[in-house]
């Protein structure tokens, strides 16, 4: 459940972001996404956003007319990934994590759920995969579902090893804009869709 | 701004659904799109979803080590539309507003910064629209972004005139399951694109 870390990110978006290089050093998986996905629409190559955080809402304050503060809300379990978009007239979606691990990534970090979304997008000629982020590794890989699947079938491990993701999974280079141009993967795999729509 | 009645559905969604035609004659545009789109997942037909209500938190209790409540959060201004998903290999992205009026759809309904979402899915082959419902006059259309902006680049009035969406939108019928059958329509959008992907 990466619920903490939600909102740890969410509090610190009220930090004001300088342009330093040691600090951004030290944004997590998800700042980078948002910041190489704004630099995509910036530059209209993707329209891909993180969809908010999933939460129900149950009080609501009216200090005035057109003035709602939410007073009780709890963070719920996202029945879907966490981004989706458009490139070259694919639907894109994908999940991203972080994992501590320098020799494999729990799938406990998946929920069950959006692993049967994943298989969905895939079946529906969308293009899925997962970004994990081995952290202590500083190594950042895209997995495609279709990968991903053939683990699970073939395997009865509770995490992939490092060992197969560097086999089945593309290393992301880091870069400085954007810090993780995963677009230029997803371009290989539209090559075996037959290439650009 | 549809805030309050973002808030309005959040609250009405802890009231039990009952099978009643005459309850369910009472749904609104929001809750009779989300059961077309879980008919849509449950017959494999479509994956598309709307998407959490955009927040900002402010602040989070966490009454034990696995559990965080929201203490104060506030509704902010959605970056794109509220629906999107894949549907035949295409991507489709969508916003839905309800509308009291009788003779027109007023435009400040929708953001602008909607607006130019909609058209950079449009400009990347993705397919977008409006759904518009007027409750008054009990009729659901959908309405290409192609047409809408038509109407915005040719008109300077801040509502468009309901004798222009029945030219340029198409009357989605009123069904059981799914209550709101649009991808009838969206079947006629994909025509033009040449067929199925």
């Amino acid at each position: 459940m990466n619920y903490p870390s939600g909102i740890k990110k969410i509090n610190r978006s009220t930090i004001p972001i300088t342009t330093d290089t040691y600090k951004n050093r030290g944004m997590n998986l998800e700042d980078e996404l948002n910041q190489s996905n704004k630099f995509y629409r910036d530059i209209d190559k993707a329209f891909i956003y993180k969809k908010p955080t999933p939460i129900k809402i149950t009080k609501v304050d009216y200090p005035s007319r057109d003035r709602a503060v939410i007073k009780e809300a709890f963070f719920t379990i996202p029945s879907t990934t966490d981004y989706n978009g458009i490139y070259k007239g694919y639907y894109i979606d994908f999940e991203a994590k972080e994992s501590k691990s320098t020799t494999s990534f729990a799938l406990s970090n998946i929920h069950p759920h959006q692993i049967k979304h994943l298989e969905n997008i895939e079946k529906h000629k969308g293009i899925s995969f997962l970004i994990i982020r081995f952290t202590s590794l500083n190594e950042t890989y895209l997995l495609p579902t279709k990968n991903f699947l053939v683990f699970l079938k073939e395997s009865e491990r509770k995490s992939i090893p490092l060992d197969f993701i560097k086999k089945n999974a593309y290393l992301i280079k880091d870069g400085y804009n954007p810090r993780i141009d995963y677009l230029k993967i997803v371009d290989k795999l539209i090559e075996d869709f037959g290439g650009t729509r």
